[in-house]
């Protein structure tokens, strides 16, 4: 027997159907390329995503096939957003910090029929231009007057686009299990891999992050994405401040500590996301300037593990609590998020710190389980960890146009390595290729870099597994130094002391001045070790 | 082009799987029938609830056949509500308050095959037996020792036939369009009609209603539904409570000011939800004991429209912000819900009040329009007022056993005749046969009671049209008096001055000891208007 309520799809037009109706004047403010700040409402983005709905058809975009982008945070990239996905095209946004080749090769892979970019990737479109033959149109987000000169390209201005567009456009009816956006993983190894979305993963995924228990967005909250919508879709926020009607503040490319602030300060925003290393740089700008960031009441931290001390030093010095969340995008991206529970309440404030640092508990529509080698179930103690696996509505299933399932047993294999807590708080422990296999134990190199950046002198460290004739893998810890600072190898080995068992301590300490960095900021232990395959150990 | 997406039916069994999973612990409390209090938690009413979908096999109720229950809120009511739609049966809940011929009329319309219910309504279900010969299995909610002795069925104790069956169950997965729950509309005129909610439905509904701007539910919530889970489910707190993992508390039969408050208290409940006569009832349980709710930190008011009268005590007396929703069976029943948007924080505390006591905005996933008697959209301003539509995905989309849609152009029209100010928020003005036509103007019904309750000796007022030779239909007001006060026809027209326009002053008060009410606990305007049906205006 069939229930007898309204059919209606999930479907992404309907979030900004829905924040026009009902928060219209609420206002979307964007920090653009072109260096001012941009101001309309979420009525004006509908009747401009509307438009450019009819300026795909006129393009030629066909329906269901990829429309992509290489764009920072801002207005006409959210437009796009809808606009694209709102027709049935689907929305491909490609990571910018990619190498030229990557970039190309995942605009081929996706089989991308036009491509907007902003001005600042003007010289990284006119390189790709000619490895990409299919692309049949390069639009540039700017008027017409600041069309960029390419050699071997000649851009579409999007405003010329759009004023040509007819303004009156009806969304169509979508089958909610259709594609609506493209998002291809960083891929440290081998060929990124392009994750699918579908207008139902996608709707229910941002009403499931909208939650009290995981972002607690509100028609009261102004929201400012520091992750990238080039990066697992700047964490779901483009749909989910439309749900709740909360105001957006796109930062566009401007996104170190004082512009930052100046904007945080200037749109009194209460609410932001990011990776660590620009919370990090937001610190030290705090730190060195003074300012306070007096309507910011929380922070949210994903895209890789953030060290504690981070977060202890938001809290005592700024009063900020950040929220640690986990999340990949083969899963939209979010799995786990940092919110206390009832029971957590009548804790002190050292023993809730204990919970906060850890990656959270899964959000509703996520489920998860850590297993052995052999596939087994491991027990929620806290302390026993294996590979973690998820399922969930927002979770990937299969990669674009590779027939091999990533799946075992309907289960999604994520790469890392975790404990989980009776109160189902997940702790990364690892990715399965970072982990340190030292005489058969593990030793985590997140743990070790963790107390390495916790002691003053430290800006970053790394740590990876270096060859042992005894025990296979040790420790190496390479940092890199804060600006006038100084720490020696053994008074920095010193500061591990009573943090960890003492055979888990890095054999080695290398300084540096940078560590390498992938595409979505986060630390390159592929080329770190590449960096490091000469070093042998002192010790040997 | 089809996402790639894991693909998971949305499923009731899953919102208990998820508490379970990552909420074992946390408590369901019930004030139980038999006067003690239970006490289990999230894991206990998975592992009973598996159990009870085993005994329904054994019981012989088939897929897809309904399972009806008369019961309060309580613990075993809420494993039913798991055993029943999760097995991939239809949860038929079923008002206890309705006349027994109404009882009977609906269970042999939905073609019940078991009936559960509370000791309570024993006698209840002794007066229906005989009018339904189809229902198979008359289960009564207790152990077997407690089994009442009845004149014409021979009930079964539902705490044996747990024993009895088997505990190991994997719940089956369904199609998330199959029919879930039942519940049949009170009908003031007319037979009753079933909406037919779906899983889908459900599962949206409540993940909806635990949003930040809605019931804004989290794991650190311990709430307390007063509304009847006979009642629309409780307003689905019994599925999204599972999803955010809050602590449940069940009243059970004890829904007078005295045993709330010592519940409210005992249990440190901090979120409840009810109809305006359950919060009278608890206003002046307070005023009168002295007493305070010293964790109770928001409540929700429905159903009716709620006196402003009301809110500003609790606000002012008890610092408790009471939210008005609006909803209807027909709506799951969530429609709108009233929290501020961000241009209301800089507003005076009386300019925010304005704003509260209007009935909400739309949660979303519901959408509204307001039309004239000619089917055309009538303005957002808040002053034109029309029938309210509503269309969504948890919106009947047709009655169950009834061949024509109630549905108008995909919407379904409310009854309600309502305005919508430019910020989406809504205010009803009447009830569409409610509203009172004099000479060709409408005058509400709520807006006259709702002046007439803010007189300090007033405790409720109805206002029904009568017949006027002149203007076709006058307002007369019906009033009760709190105990011990007294004010006479003309003070409390007096109380009118300023208040409304003078050709909407109700033209006489009649002054009775009790006011009819529905099975929901709403003033019977159709009993009313019998009982004042040989009434004439004075000065006609």
């Amino acid at each position: 027997m069939q229930g007898l309520m309204m059919d209606q799809p999930l479907s992404i037009s309907s979030l900004l159907v829905h924040a026009d109706r009902y928060h219209g004047d609420t206002e979307i403010v964007s920090r653009r390329v072109e260096g001012d700040i941009h101001r309309y409402t979420y009525h004006d983005a509908h009747q401009r995503s509307r438009r450019a709905a009819n300026m795909l058809e006129r393009l030629g975009v066909a329906v269901g096939e990829r429309a992509a982008t290489l764009a920072w945070n801002g207005y006409r990239h959210f437009e796009l957003y809808y606009a694209i996905s709102g027709s049935g095209r689907v929305m491909h946004t490609i990571n910018p910090r990619l190498h030229p080749e990557q970039v190309a090769w995942i605009a081929n892979d996706a089989q991308d029929q036009v491509l907007f970019f902003d001005l600042t990737f003007a010289p990284l479109v006119d390189a790709v231009a000619p490895h990409c033959p299919n692309i049949k149109h390069w639009v540039a987000l700017c008027a017409e007057a600041d069309l960029p000169a390419l050699k071997n390209i000649k851009p579409l201005a999007y405003e010329t686009l759009l004023e040509q567009a007819d303004s009156a456009y009806d969304w169509p009816l979508l089958d909610e299990q259709s594609a609506a956006c493209l998002c291809y993983t960083s891929g440290t190894t081998g060929n990124p891999k392009g994750v699918l979305y579908s207008h139902r993963s996608t709707v229910l995924h941002a009403m499931g992050s909208c939650m009290p228990d995981v972002m607690n967005l509100s028609a009261c909250d102004v929201v400012l994405p520091v992750v990238p919508m080039f990066h697992v879709n700047a964490w779901g926020t483009p749909y989910s401040c439309p749900i709740v009607g909360a105001k957006l503040v796109f930062p566009g490319p401007a996104l170190d500590g004082a512009s930052l602030t100046e904007l945080f300060e200037q749109e009194k925003v209460t609410f932001t996301a990011g990776v660590p290393t620009v919370w990090l740089g937001l610190l030290q700008h705090l730190q060195k300037s003074g300012q306070k960031l007096t309507t910011v009441n929380r922070m949210v931290v994903g895209g890789s593990a953030c060290p504690p001390a981070l977060m202890k030093a938001f809290k005592d010095e700024f009063g900020i609590h950040i929220h640690h969340a986990w999340g990949m995008t083969e899963m939209s991206p979010l799995g786990t998020f940092n919110q206390l529970k009832n029971k957590h309440l009548p804790l002190s404030a050292e023993e809730q710190f204990k919970v906060h640092v850890r990656a959270g508990r899964p959000v509703f529509g996520v489920d998860i389980k850590i297993v052995d080698d052999a596939g087994k179930d491991l027990p929620w103690d806290g302390v026993a960890f294996g590979d973690l696996l998820v399922k969930g509505y927002w979770v990937v299933g299969q990669y674009y146009g590779l027939d091999k399932s990533p799946l075992v047993d309907g289960w999604f294999p994520t790469g890392d390595v975790a404990t989980i807590d009776p109160d189902g708080f997940i702790q990364i422990t690892d990715r399965s290729k970072d982990v340190i296999k030292s005489g058969g134990e593990w030793i985590s190199s997140i743990d070790l870099e963790n107390i390495a950046v916790s002691h003053p002198a430290v800006a970053e460290a790394g740590v990876i597994g270096v060859y042992h004739p005894k025990w296979d893998e040790r420790p190496l810890l390479v940092v890199v130094l804060k600006d006038g600072q100084d720490v020696d190898r053994d008074a920095l080995l010193a500061h591990f002391d009573g943090k960890i068992a003492k055979w888990m301590l890095p054999d080695d300490v290398q300084f540096v001045t940078e560590l390498p960095h992938t595409a979505t900021g986060k630390i390159s232990k592929l080329k770190l070790r590449e960096q490091f395959k000469d070093y042998r150990l002192p010790t040997v």
